[in-house]
């Protein structure tokens, strides 16, 4: 299934199914059903026999408005160097292949919609992007095993970690080049778990005003997405709707000393996930 | 004003305000008042002149159990070296007087009330204290000047930001070792603002087993409070109930490889804010 929150015209945000090109709310599927997407991840085991039952007259997706399906995770989870060209075009920044997972966060507040604008900081200079798989978690938990980390997963979406590099690079600590404002768009939707299968085998493409920048496939990750459930839950709880950020491919902006602009526009497509689109526009 | 989360006897957590020993809760005092402690600051500027008039039936401080007074933050950031006998004290591991604001996070699912027990986690030999005066952000915003600042804080309280040393130099990035669930204490009360005036004045300590391990004064800050806000602004919009850890003086257990283990009580105290305990326990 295909998970979204939409609104019509300038009306509320709810949380809704995609069925042939069509939005249909869960509240008309199933009367009572969470508002929250966390919540509706949380009690899905109940309610996805119901959905799947279910019908009721949907909205063309053309006519809706895509918000990210999760505004508000308890918490972003990003991994940095996970791919091995990502890696290679670091080099002359002193960066070498990583021998434990490099996790760093994106503060909550970061998120944005799968085509909402991302602002380029009054304060920095060095806006880029990173298109990323990004995994959202449905029952989570501690010390998942790689074994055990599939069932832990609710499902894949698209993400671009946006990062504003001058401060990033800063101090020796990225999260606060990693955190700005709208810096975080996901979507367009979120697929569940059993319609992806094996995540490690999908296209990753990113394309800056219509120029491919990057184009990789998540089956050449360093660490797969069940090491990264096993190193995280050994720290803390995964939550349902917690997001990981699961890595860059080679690419980005930096490696070439080349950042956006007002005006430019980034699009980020994964195999099966669909695409999302941000227009860079100058802090207000 | 002294603003608590209690229970009593197994009972639902509720906001309360300290009065003369006693708690009250809040929808005693102002029917209708928010149960999240969040809302409660997002809405101060209402309820607290209600708050001042009103009467009920408090309950002895002694008879009630306290929890952490913001149990779901949007988020916490954490100052790195930010004492200058800090810096001293980890200088043979390399470190020096930081030039900007070295900024970490916390993950929000760490979180724990101010006498709840601390894990020691099975994945970590070096469990570690920092007790840190915790600044409650009240209004918040994006780019808040030094001198707004003091007017975008709502209130302070002690904080004890555990940390797993081990886990905290695996990588270059600290936020894992910084974010084990039950690591970030925070309590007993948030003491509003008002109350404590300039909070660049306050004694802090902490106590290992009765031992006296940190003892400075918030006197001693390299960047203030004001900075923080400043710094931290630039990047994302604080918004009520954000939570800073705002820096440890000297006399971490790193500093001499004197960790925690199972047993160990951990008191930290500040001037004007009350004192926090807590218990290291094996994680189960």
């Amino acid at each position: 299934m295909k998970l979204v929150r939409f609104s019509i015209g300038g009306g509320a945000v709810r949380p809704g199914l995609v069925k042939d090109g069509h939005v249909l709310a869960l509240e008309d599927l199933v009367p009572g059903a969470p508002s929250d997407m966390k919540q509706v991840i949380a009690e899905w085991d109940t309610l996805s026999p119901k959905l799947e039952k279910a019908t009721a007259e949907g909205v063309a997706l053309g006519d809706v408005r895509l918000h990210a399906p999760i505004p508000n995770p308890e918490k972003i989870m990003a991994i940095g160097l996970n791919y091995a060209d990502h890696v290679e075009e670091a080099k002359s920044a002193g960066v070498t292949a990583p021998e434990s997972q490099i996790w760093f966060c994106k503060m909550a507040g970061s998120i944005n919609d799968p085509n909402g604008d991302v602002e380029k900081p009054k304060s920095s200079e060095k806006l880029d992007y990173e298109v990323e798989m990004v995994a959202i978690i449905g029952k989570g938990g501690r010390h998942i095993s790689k074994d055990d980390a599939p069932a832990a997963v609710f499902g894949y979406a698209v993400g671009n970690d946006f990062s504003a590099r001058d401060w990033q690079l800063k101090t020796h600590q990225w999260v606060l080049g990693k955190s700005f404002d709208t810096h975080a768009p996901i979507g367009p939707c979120i697929v569940t778990a059993d319609e992806i299968g094996d995540p490690h085998r999908l296209a990753i493409k990113c394309w800056v005003n219509g120029e491919l920048r990057q184009n990789s496939n998540t089956k050449h990750l360093i660490f797969s997405v069940w090491d990264q459930l096993e190193e995280l839950s050994q720290v803390m709880a995964l939550k349902p709707g917690d997001i990981l950020f699961t890595g860059t491919p080679g690419g980005v902006g930096m490696a070439q000393q080349l950042f956006l602009n007002p005006g430019d526009v980034v699009r980020c497509e994964i195999e099966g996930l669909g695409t999302i689109e941000n227009r860079i526009v100058a802090e207000a």
